[in-house]
């Protein structure tokens, strides 16, 4: 019945964020290359947690008085000075991550994540766990923002795209009046028939990435549902719902 | 040949606007509901110029000092108190409207328009005016910004899609590197085959403007090139170019 259900809503940029009310809302942040991609790869293959940090040197310092951790981040494609790992999802199987706490600065997704002060609730979200996001909110009858990182606030379509995955699957639970969501779900209906990645390689990021070797890292994030974990934010750690 | 060619871009809402360099660069700026629509209505039927204003007050004021002119502008779907006029194309027709001024208050496309500060050329499109904005691109072998003005700083179906319109005619003339861009012509394809106004019944502003029973002039908003002028912004007005 209209206007009985939660409503779901798509921010298309952290510049935008401000004109949504996150209160009581199920915010899911999304970040496919890669930032969202890799963490759901490490909570599924077994990390404890991964705790999303801003800058190299916060990375550094956590990890020094952390038992047990790794600290990983990348600026330009290649692994941060002072950092030990990459932001690969591949470089995270569980025989490497199980049990261990992985300290990870990006840019895009670890801002909007902090951004986001009041919400009831913060998962990540990424092709790698769409089912296991999209079964998440179904249980959780509550308003959801769909907040897509961008890069440096511009829209992105991967981002996009996978917000307009979600609002597909979910969009009978909820009531919808947001002109981004449209475009999000037309996005994805335009993907629909073709390979994710075959979709993507003509974004902005895939480009950016690929003048980096990155190829075969994009090609796993496009992967849907290799790594069923939802991410939830617990104080400072994003750890797996059980 | 790549890289020789201007470059052609969409900024989504006014409050991504800071992210795209204006300079040297000819910036449409689109209302399709119904600033940029009603602009092409006058300046086409013979209006002299349009001086777009932010508010009521101004309107007033510059109707006053100004021979000849009308003023113009609704709030909440109404003529604002103290105006003559209302925003739908339609009350302009050449017997009214031929030589006058008209002095016209809007509050997403206005605000837009004069946030833009160091553009080449600043020009007004809408579907009532889609090829002739095309052809005069085509002439100008200068990057373009197709600029939408949202509704509050939200994204909208309807300016993407005309910036998806305009995009998807021209590309082959500009370089386009920007999801932005790509999204709005997957937009504007999934319209292909549908009245633009058919596809448009489903955004939040079709609802918001149907509400005060103003369907008939979004249908003439959404009808292509009904007004072929092109609205150029000369110091603070609006005036045909011929």
């Amino acid at each position: 019945m209209p206007g009985t259900r939660p409503k779901l809503e798509v921010c298309l940029s952290p510049a935008l964020l401000h004109l949504y009310d996150t209160k009581d809302t199920v915010v899911v942040i999304i970040d496919i290359f890669r930032a969202t991609s890799t963490i759901a790869a490490a909570l599924h293959n077994g990390a404890a947690r991964v705790i999303p940090v801003a800058s190299v040197a916060e990375c550094i310092e956590i990890g020094r008085y952390t038992p047990n951790s790794i600290t990983a981040g990348e600026r330009d494609g290649k692994i941060a000075d002072g950092l030990e790992h990459g932001n690969s999802p591949s470089e995270y199987p569980a025989s490497f991550i199980d049990g261990k706490t992985l300290v990870l600065t990006t840019t895009n997704g670890t801002r909007l994540l902090h951004m986001v002060k009041d919400a009831a609730t913060i998962i990540t979200g990424s092709f790698l766990n769409l089912d296991a996001v999209c079964s998440y909110l179904a249980r959780q009858n509550k308003n959801v923002l769909l907040a897509c990182s961008a890069w440096k606030d511009r829209f992105n379509l991967e981002d996009t795209l996978f917000a307009g995955a979600v609002a597909s699957r979910v969009s009978n639970e909820y009531d919808i009046n947001c002109d981004s969501t449209r475009a999000a779900c037309y996005l994805y209906e335009a993907s629909v028939g073709k390979d994710i990645i075959t979709f993507l390689r003509d974004s902005s990021h895939y480009k950016r990435l690929a003048a980096y070797g990155l190829e075969q890292d994009m090609e796993y994030c496009a992967t849907p549902n290799l790594h069923p974990v939802v991410p939830i934010l617990k104080g400072k750690e994003l750890v797996a719902i059980h």
